[in-house]
């Protein structure tokens, strides 16, 4: 299905008919609105007005629109703040982040807590029930802007208190972050501080504790929303629209509270900020990273347990990359269909219309400020056209492959990064990404998730695994690789007893004994199977029983295993180039019996039921590699960059 | 003529009469005295001391020197923090900015207004009759050390009463910001903050109105002194020294209260913080950016309505820049000649004799700290001897090109960059040189100025052009070109109806339908007669009726119009390379009837009446284009680097 | 001898006899403790618990080890910061530094500057005459941290007071402020501020006499310490533990105070942070910058009058570099031989073993946490065997070259660089590479310094000449070598009367006219003897009585000299390329007739006593030049990388 993004607040009512009924000629079938709605449904303070919302809920429903209502709490008006302003949070330099823009609150701020359940409340009992309502939306980007940490001092206390229902004892706190190391050691809770303006690093368990905290408090937030709505909303899906892959909190956990997880796609900012090279960004400078986005459809997939929407959709260029081009025409139908691809349900394009205004006014919509179509609106009908001669109901089936992503380790080398140039979510990418070359399906699972069917098992960066997941591990029939780094932390941000890959251990017989940061990805060079490859940024020595698979070679220590394994489990020393990595992955493919192609450049795949898709993010037309048996749905077998390609296993 | 910076409460009184009859033996008519004398003219609070004051402006004055008195309130002394220390500013970190140098004043401190107030006239009192003393300088380089903007609590204030001046209500307000975009709708004007620490940006038109009220603050304060000045010092012109391209305030609006307009040249800094690629910068490490100086000296000649000095000429190295090397032997004669060809009627060097303490002891001066001559005094003694081989009274004709220069347009784009590359100053520098190049003089002008006698009006980014100035571009017979984004903003900083170039499309027939900044200056190509150049970091969309002059080409969108235009204006749609940079104002040039040189690489020529002026700056020498009917006045046809030549039109 | 850092108070009692066995097996002689075992031994405020200590100590001596017992100074607990948060010092962004690591103390606070002394009395009583224990250290690494300076008001009054004292009036300051520059003047000590948060640079006398403020302040907590100690344990001496090259302090002061010096030692981090290419840093990844170290073994030689330690010697990858690699196997022994060499007398690794948790757990020790070998516990038992084949008692005897470095011209140049490509401290290494890599032997000294015996002393960088080392100079027969800058500053941070080299013009006919700072190490080209060579980044021009040895080619004023000298004192005016350092320093050493090899490469020698050591930094093995009377003592001629090689002469 397809929606949109409206602020009925932003524009004068007469325009609301002519919008809504525009927007179901276009095929549209869902409209988000009001996640920033707060001063205007509340102007004065406890003096609600609901007329301007209540006609516009009635306008686009009586359109045939099915309304996404967000509760306003991402934007809290300024006499809220000047009568509050223990609302605001304060920023890593120490200084209070002010009212100017939005998210500027503290998710410990005990007064916002309460405020904004009230706007919820406000917000559940006069539309909970509503028709038109179909699904609610808690507040707006957690985490946008870099807001989930605040160093205030309710966030100290609050940090306190959840450090005392961690550890119990002080003295559990101060065997966990090590504090005889320099003398750090804690009487009480309460001495204890805010990692903020700490000479030189504190603690990792501290820094890491504190993440784990904050990542709570954003999800005890949310919790209240849902809470509220769920009692008073009955049947209505609620639903948060996550950033392109944060790591500041996590959010499978707070997925558990949500119906459907939805997300917010930008690529072509996703490239500009992101891991290729420049050369790669150069070629790939309007249609974006091949990989980014689809890893994130996957991912929270996962974290939706299967159920997952796009709320806002880029559809041209935006405002906010150190550098804004627009996508290559085609591209917004392009993304509505790969999200397709990867089990979405649900795509909106973000925005209805361009504002000629305030913070996003560089930001496209599908109509341009002056309501005449821009490129979008007309992809977005090709879609809507398009989607008919498709077979309903495909469902994404479950992948062969399964990439393990664990919140708690990636804070784990955030805080104890050891090198510059050890970066896990491009780690992370990267391993997708050369499975995704060759073809391949993959699902992103957390450690929690059932791993039954999966064939192979790959796990980038998984610091500190939990028991569940090895045993897990141990009753499936999967092979697995580990990435360099599993294992080497306990819960505790310890090096675990026996040394790393600590519980690992039980699965392959290694033992870490040296661990090394590099300045360049190029430094070291391996041999595996009968090919060279260069390797770099993070290399380990160990000590293994297990079968050596690949080997250093170089100046230092010649001959040091690269690649180790057994028969149901491997383990990489080193971070490999792309071309060891393409190598690694159809090596392990081919061990687990999964079946691949060969390097499909800047083309992908994705398949949902028997629907295979295909996507060129290349500068050059190819021929596809369709089935004889297959039936083309969407597009032809040569495939112009831009340009989708659907078929149909018979 | 010429003149000198002195400072005669550094030096012991012995030494005055000495340097006076040096002066003036040099060939120098003017002394700059005063401007951070403050704590030696009142070393305690109330108790004056003026016998130093008298003394030195007896000793020059005798001597025959004209003296040039700075009001002192650049530097005010500790006892007068100490008394009120919210006389300091606060910086963008939101600290207060301390003393211990100089520029530590808020322009919003009402006691520093009255303080300022108070001791100007003091100097007035003393010094306004004064037959020595035939001229003023406010204060000293407004905007040195980033100074206009202050983050301080009466900053505040007087934001929001100058906000409640200009829009009247704060509905008025809220719709200019678009308040209601993200829930930041104000109920009164005092519920409004200074842009500090907002999470994420503030509104664009928030953060221009901040601009746009330091700016009047700025303008507040020196009119004060002005004031004063002029009611205490009847037929001594007032002056300020502004510094390079500082776009901080409105040089334009604070020059309406100046006699003079006059400014700081540092080439050498301006060389090394400039815009040139690294390549260039090498070759004119001791010669300087060839278009930079003159720039500069065109913009400050419009500000002061025809009227320009230069307050501090650079003498030798100095002691701010990044790296700070020594100008070629001859560029300080080089760049007095350069002044007083682009109508600057006064040079005075910075400084007499090098200090061997405090904070600039590596800035040169014309004598060495042991009173010995630097190179500067034997270039400022062959300037004086040359100066009588020219005829006297020749005026700076009007340009047959005027270059738009517009503050309120460049903070608008400072405001809403939409992407790192685009740098307006540097773009505008570019348009510059490309016509300097090729031997065109230009004048810069403001949009409140007449046009008449101009063939041709260049806008490199007059994002929010006025009324006035579409009117009298309508009158002119000039032609017209316009760069990307031009009127594509409005006073409130919105988008203008009808889409960009908004009220120009009265001249032009095109609608901007899609705007994107691109990494690299490269990306693009463009085909502009039957030649093809590179483009890149901005690219339009756009929709016209007019003739189409250039297209892209390349893989997105090609044959979109690069360049469009009719009988009498032309709109870009990109930012050139250099090379067609180059074609382009060939181009446009012959379009307007005036006629060019081919490209004169390093060298630069300027008129000045019946005298034109050829200027080296490469590292080559070169034969001039002198006609045959010219009679050469000083150098020769054949131009040394670092050198000079003038000739006489017979 | 041999040692290593332990810590009992993070290790069970249990673990203590078997690690102190193992010791003692492994050849060491000494074991440092309880630097950091504040809270461990004061766990309540007053409440001693010296059970722990009294047992490691008697562990630990028990198994024949001799005691570095550390004062705890560096992290008080944090029930005494709670109680006194004025011992926190100030950042230099004016935040408060807190707690949460280590060396949270402002070296001005009163009440610290007390507690310090009360658990440095304790520790004295308790332990001073214990017969285990053998020698004290001093807190541990003044100035890790960047936590020399602090802001905070109780140093800014003790700044007041320091400067009453330097300056006796507030005129005589003003004259040396030079406050009348910018109408900075002060009328009482007490109107003057801390150097924060100035807009803009303030004087470079207040920021040199802040950093010599600041110098005293750590020099007097020290003292403090030493005293207590001499006083209550007689006959041991007293350490401090420096870092490389640290120049936030004066380390010839300080060490006044001190029996032995000490440093530590962490070659990795190095050559990472340091001033080689990066293709250098490549090629010497794992062996570091073959120069960085030796040269602190001489410098701190100097500090300790020939008595140094290593009190920590890297023995693996460490923590808390940007790229943490690995060292060669190998590279613990050489530079444990590295370290003897050079005139070091103990070389202490650390640490013991590898800690599991808190912020160094990625740091490498003997052991791994498993208490399991690393690879320097078998370097270390090599060293420890190879000791025996060496003859005892051999002393580092004077050399033939002095380098003098003196901390003051350092604080001059950092506080007045003039140029950001002016870095003295690279450039003092480099001076001392080029002599080193022809094999010569180096002291390094102070102004203070006896400079008997010396043949040739090279100045890098002595802006700050002092009359006694003036006079040393011209009583010595040594040939001397200065580099540009050298007089060019009074003590006051002014230029000297007659121009720089102000002083030295006593020694050499010269005057300094004109100084720059160039972006490019390479733009200026120079001819010295018949060859050219590249310089940059720095230049004079001077007027000389003296023979012109080199002389600047290319456009800028060619001929102008770039080498002068007379008999006994040669002036460098530019800073030389690497290949003009190498022809200059063999000219210098053929000049004072000091014999020399052909550039060594990665190979460095050192002599001490009748043996000589051979240390291999590069990636080739390489036959060295041993004189046909030597016998080798440990290695062969042939030597490999990462290789040592030690003869005898007979
Ligand atoms: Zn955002
Ligand atoms: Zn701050
Ligand atoms: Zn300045």
């Amino acid at each position: 299905e397809l929606g949109v993004c409206y602020y009925p607040e932003q524009w004068p009512r007469e325009k609301w008919p002519e919008d809504a009924a525009r927007m179901v000629e276009l095929g549209l079938d869902w409209v988000r609105i009001g996640e920033f709605s707060w001063s205007a449904v509340e102007p004065e303070p406890g003096q609600f007005d609901w007329s301007f919302m209540d006609e516009a809920i009635d306008v686009l429903g009586k359109a045939g629109l099915k309304v996404i209502l967000g509760t306003p709490t991402a934007a809290p008006p300024k006499w809220l703040i000047d009568r509050h302003p223990d609302i605001l949070a304060v920023g890593p330099d120490g200084h209070v982040r002010r009212f100017g823009a939005r998210r500027h609150y503290c998710f410990s701020s005990r007064t916002y807590f309460r405020e904004a359940a009230r706007i919820t409340r406000a917000f559940v009992e006069r539309y909970g029930h509503h028709p038109f309502v179909r699904a609610w939306q808690t507040d707006n980007e957690y985490g946008d802007h870099d807001t989930i940490y605040s160093y205030s001092a309710e966030a100290e206390r609050a940090f306190r208190l959840w450090l005392e229902n961690r550890y119990g004892t002080i003295d559990a706190l101060n065997e966990a972050w090590g504090t005889r190391f320099w003398s750090m050691r804690y009487r009480h809770f309460d001495e204890v501080d805010l990692p903020l303006h700490v000479v030189e690093e504190p603690s990792p368990t501290h820094l890491v504790d504190f993440v784990r905290f904050s990542s709570d408090q954003v999800v005890q937030f949310n919790r209240q929303q849902v809470e509220i709505i769920r009692a008073g909303s009955p049947g209505r899906p609620v639903t948060h629209n996550f950033m392109s892959h944060n790591i500041d909190f996590d959010h499978f956990k707070l997925s558990e509270d949500l119906d459907v997880a939805s997300w917010d796609v930008y690529p072509m900012g996703g490239l500009i900020n992101g891991r290729l090279p420049d050369e790669e960004k150069a070629r790939l400078l309007r249609t974006g990273d091949p990989d980014q986005v689809a890893f994130n459809h996957d991912l929270y997939r996962a974290a939706g347990r299967g159920r997952v929407w796009v709320m806002e959709q880029q559809p041209g260029p935006v405002n906010w990359a150190a550098h804004n081009q627009a996508p290559a025409d085609g591209m917004v139908r392009l993304w509505t269909w790969l999200a397709y691809a990867h089990g979405v349900d649900m795509v909106a394009y973000f925005r209805w219309r361009q504002a000629p205004f305030a913070q996003e006014q560089f930001h496209a919509g599908l109509l341009l400020p002056d309501s005449t179509p821009d490129q979008a609106f007309h992809e977005t009908a090709t879609v809507a056209a398009e989607r008919e001669r498709l077979p309903k109901n495909r469902q994404r089936e479950r992948a062969k492959v399964a990439l393990v992503m664990d919140y708690e380790s990636r804070w784990a080398s955030r805080a104890l990064p050891q090198g510059r140039t050890y970066q896990a979510s491009a780690i992370c990418l990267d391993w997708y990404a050369a499975l995704s070359r060759h073809g391949v399906d993959i699902d992103i699972v957390s450690q929690e998730s059932d791993l039954e069917g999966y064939a192979l098992v790959i796990c980038p960066d998984l610091l500190i695994p939990n028991t569940g997941f090895i045993e897990r591990l141990k009753a499936s029939q999967a092979k697995v690789l580990f990435g360099p780094r599993s294992g080497s932390k306990t819960p505790d941000m310890h090096i675990p007893d026996g040394l790393p890959p600590g519980p690992l251990r039980d699965l392959i017989d290694i033992r870490v004994t040296r661990v090394e940061s590099l300045p360049s990805p190029e430094s070291e060079t391996v041999l595996h199977g009968n090919r060279s490859f260069a390797a770099g940024t993070w290399r380990e020595t160990i000590e293994t029983g297990e079968s050596v698979l690949a080997t250093f070679t170089g100046a230092y220590r010649p001959g040091s295993p690269a690649l180790v394994g057994n028969a149901g489990v491997r383990y990489l020393t080193a971070l490999p180039s792309r071309e060891w990595l393409d190598a690694l992955m159809r090596d392990c493919l081919d061990w687990a019996g999964i079946s691949w192609l060969p390097d499909l450049g800047d083309i992908r795949l994705a398949r949902r039921g028997d629907l295979t898709f295909a996507f060129n993010f290349g500068t050059e037309a190819k021929e596809l590699p369709i089935p004889a048996n297959a039936g083309i749905l969407v597009g032809e077998s040569y495939l112009e960059p831009a340009g989708v390609t659907i078929w149909r296993h018979i």
